[in-house]
């Protein structure tokens, strides 16, 4: 195989591209500077050395503890839940929301073998059982997986004395947290409303 | 700027990417194995220091002359002129064609400050002029500046004995040779008609 072909081959292999953009991409960086194509290599390696997990609230960081759990702006009160880093960036973005955050690092799925234990609920727990925390919204996605893991949670969260709320449906049902406008998210945390824990 | 900041910025300068599937892969990378991302900045680092151009063709490849050059099964009486490498990819996947290119790597465009002396056109001549070839396929894509390069190279073609054609126009005009499917480019191959040369 040629590089072309590897790289192109390598590409294709990421989300949202499929063989058309990833030869696209290949023949743009053959075309582009040199300085430009090593530039990005560089910064892929270095994504990798250089960030990490936050031990707190699980976002990636160049420093530990992140800059969001050690901000001493933010209202430690709250806490927002979500699957992945991506989500959290998202609802950073709304500039609507100024607790802190907990990433579960993915989602209850038993169709792909990810059930309670695989995720960072154990450190949720223990956060809010520190105590400080008046709410927890649980931000997960609108779908079937992300709805199980609000209620799975809500139930663990029952009997500490924290309000558990979940986002309004201002997402579109079935959708992803990801693609959702800044508006819309910001409509969806201001409406969020509270879990039924019986 | 992070490690991640920077990978995102550096990710939406390519073609066909914003900033939310740039984000989208970098935090695909960030979640996936490492040896994954050190492969892909491998690949990017060998892409540049191996794939040269052929000086015969002008197409991208690791070896000089080209594979497609040096082929004795070609048939070497027929040439076919593309803009870019990435047009003569498109042709080969047709596997309707089984003679030799020339990549001009570019198109006339005034607006663009590129004239005749800035593509591979001394040495298309050159090419014409050894003898041999008996007909040259004008495959720049139907666009303005296509058309006007296809119109040049035809008046510089025609003193000399081969007959010049034009892909024929099952392709959609204004759009991009590149995204066109396999089967609309095949039958643009078959239909391909003489440029009047007067």
């Amino acid at each position: 195989m040629t590089a072309l072909e590897r790289l192109i081959e390598t590409l294709a292999k990421m989300p949202g591209l499929g063989r058309k953009s990833a030869s696209r991409l290949a023949y743009y960086l053959l075309k582009t500077d040199a300085s430009f194509v090593q530039g990005l290599a560089r910064d892929l390696v270095q994504l990798k050395e250089r960030v990490k997990n936050c031990p707190v609230c699980g976002n990636y960081t160049e420093e530990v503890p992140c800059r969001i759990c050690i901000d001493r702006e933010r209202d430690r009160s709250i806490l927002c839940v979500v699957e992945e880093p991506k989500d959290l960036l998202s609802i950073e973005l709304t500039r609507q929301y100024r607790g802190l955050y907990h990433v579960l690092m993915g989602v209850i799925s038993p169709i792909d073998g990810v059930g309670p234990a695989n995720l960072r609920i154990e450190s949720l727990l223990a956060r809010v059982r520190e105590g400080g925390i008046r709410e927890v919204i649980v931000a997960t996605n609108p779908t079937v997986e992300g709805d199980t893991t609000a209620v799975y949670l809500s139930g663990l969260l029952k009997s500490l004395p924290v309000v558990v709320t979940r986002l309004a449906l201002g997402l579109p049902v079935g959708g992803d947290l990801e693609y959702a406008d800044r508006l819309t998210l910001a409509r969806a945390l201001e409406g969020r409303r509270r879990l039924e824990q019986d």
